[in-house]
């Protein structure tokens, strides 16, 4: 029921899907009658899908904690991301209002053991191919312990869509120095550098001009700074979008040549058009749940739904439980850990490596 | 002495600018014989600048802490920002190490009264003009009155150039409504919001996708976030500048498209060139000090000195001075502020605009 155009764009969206990917079902949470009648002559999704009828649907301004008010229990989205705890469905995807979904789904999933906080991963187009970007705004500000975890959710995302065993890692900082940066970015580096886990290769500090080369496959920050990097560069994108049709349409001459170069700048704005790298993906909870831009038409919306049934098809899940209970087995707890609430010295003291508990695996 | 190409990009590009601006004079801070041998073939710079042998130079690998150590009084990098602080000078620029800069001029021209910490605004090119972001990094973290501190100074310095009496400034935040962001930022808007100061209008949060609209001439960001919304600009702008180098060599008749509409690609080259916005500039020290890109060409200097001079001709500094006595002296201490040393609580909780203190000059 989410998003700026309702089932008129996501349920195409999901037809169109069935076209190139005849292997999924789904199971659509909304109003029964807007539903059917959207449906009617969609006949692939109507053979492949299971309504679910839900009254209440979350508004796309609804503050999150109105929403958790007026629509826990009997919401589309409150049904469709309790469908993947029941686990009849393997993941829930959502164009509605992300701070209702976010606050649904920790509330109705909650964070798995270990995590403190989730965060939301987002597909980043470089110029090598793609790279995971978190957490692009589920929460503002991470200590140390929670940028490792991040680390961790994100190289599971790698592994679950890029196949790659062994996936780089960069944190993002302002500048490349190991004395640059905030203190619980340049905590965290020491212990990614410490210890040397099998899952995800840390490669150091990058900044905002290293994500769109593709230094690393996996870019990790606290929320506040990653929701800015992953703004500017749509916005960006947008300006200098702008910027060309503007030069194209400036002249007989430019007009002749776009039209000589049709194909070329097709292909162009497929590489940048957003709809390709839409979905953002809620990491750390019990239960695996996509976020789909409100904007998105039918297209952008298929776009996240084809990541999401990836990721469910690559183990994102068990991947994450798994890494996360290996590195935390190893973690030794600090003397002292439970009083000293400061962002570094809660977790151990870098002796790890020596002790030889880490790297086991390799 | 400093940037990656040193004197041979420097003086070549002061002597193309005095083609363009004949009133400027230089004073030329580095060794003499290296100055000597660049400067004999530029005519114009000769008659108009005075060479200034040092000893020493900053290296552009050095510690901020090292180049104090070993440059402070002698380098010439300390003495070209010294000569703004005697006044021989109106405004320093250097394509030298910016960390070193930046200490150094901390250090030699101490912050204004009531700022407690210098930031650095950038020039972003944007779909209506130009707008001012600060701080870019020079320090990490803000609390609310550094923040509400950096919209004055990024609003004196919009008066300076773009000839408006009352620049609109926004907050840089991860949403627009008003429940959004860090308890900083927040706190920021409502000083914002309640004292209504005439030198500036306060529009409310922007996030990253703003920036480059142009929505407002002022985007205020603690250093860490700015940095990076900075950086993830200038890696778009050339990730795209590479999809479409691509795109117009990928067929022959991409090829033929382009030379027809040659021009237009000139125009969106000259649009999208980094060198157009060169220039980082240091505020709310006691002297004017603009960083240029360390990689600057002869043509990005001249922006970057061109920018300064623009900003020493619209009285920059005298601009800032005023704005800041005019808001610090509306200024109530709230009761307990200097015990209080939580974030948010050392500036008048919001009663000034209630008990008619502030715009009085409207």
């Amino acid at each position: 029921m989410g998003g700026d155009h309702g089932p008129r764009a996501i349920l195409p969206g999901l037809e169109t899907l069935l076209g190139k990917r005849s292997d999924l079902t789904f199971l659509l949470y909304g109003d029964r009658e807007t539903v059917e009648g959207a449906i009617a002559d969609l006949p692939r999704l109507k053979a492949a899908s299971t309504i679910h009828h839900t009254e209440v649907a979350v508004a796309m301004d609804e503050k999150p904690s109105q929403a958790l008010r007026s629509g826990r229990y009997k919401s589309s989205m409150w049904q469709a991301i309790e469908s993947t705890k029941t686990r009849e469905s393997d993941v829930a995807v959502s164009a509605g209002n992300t701070g209702a979904l976010m606050a649904m789904a920790t509330f109705c999933l909650r964070t798995m053991a270990n995590i403190d906080r989730p965060a939301i991963g987002a597909i980043w187009p470089t110029v090598k191919g793609e790279a995971i970007v978190l957490d692009v705004g589920a929460t503002i500000g991470a200590d140390a312990v929670q940028l490792v975890d991040f680390a961790i959710l994100g190289a599971a995302m790698a592994r679950a869509l890029f196949d790659k065993d062994c996936p780089t890692v960069g944190l993002l900082n302002v500048g490349t120095e190991d004395i640059k940066g905030q203190e619980e970015v340049k905590e965290a580096a020491r212990i990614l550098r410490e210890r040397r886990m099998p899952t995800l290769r840390y490669r150091g500090f990058v900044e905002g001009t290293d994500i769109g080369q593709g230094v690393t496959d996996v870019v990790v920050s606290e929320g506040f700074a990653g929701n800015i990097a992953l703004k500017t560069a749509e916005g960006t994108a947008k300006q200098l979008g702008g910027y060309l049709r503007d030069a194209m349409q400036s002249s007989l001459r430019s007009r002749i040549g776009y039209l000589f170069a049709r194909d070329a700048f097709r292909k162009l704005r497929e590489r940048m058009d957003p709809a390709r790298a839409n979905g953002g993906v809620f990491l750390g909870l019990n239960g695996l749940v996509v976020k789909s831009h409100g904007g998105a038409n039918a297209e952008a919306f298929a776009a996240a739904v084809s990541l999401a049934a990836d990721l469910a098809k690559g183990d994102l899940q068990h991947r994450i439980r798994d890494d996360l209970d290996k590195f935390h087995a190893d973690r030794i707890p600090a003397p002292g850990s439970e009083e000293d609430s400061t962002q570094t010295d809660g977790f151990v003291r870098g002796d790890s490596a020596e002790t030889g508990q880490s790297g086991q695996k390799t």
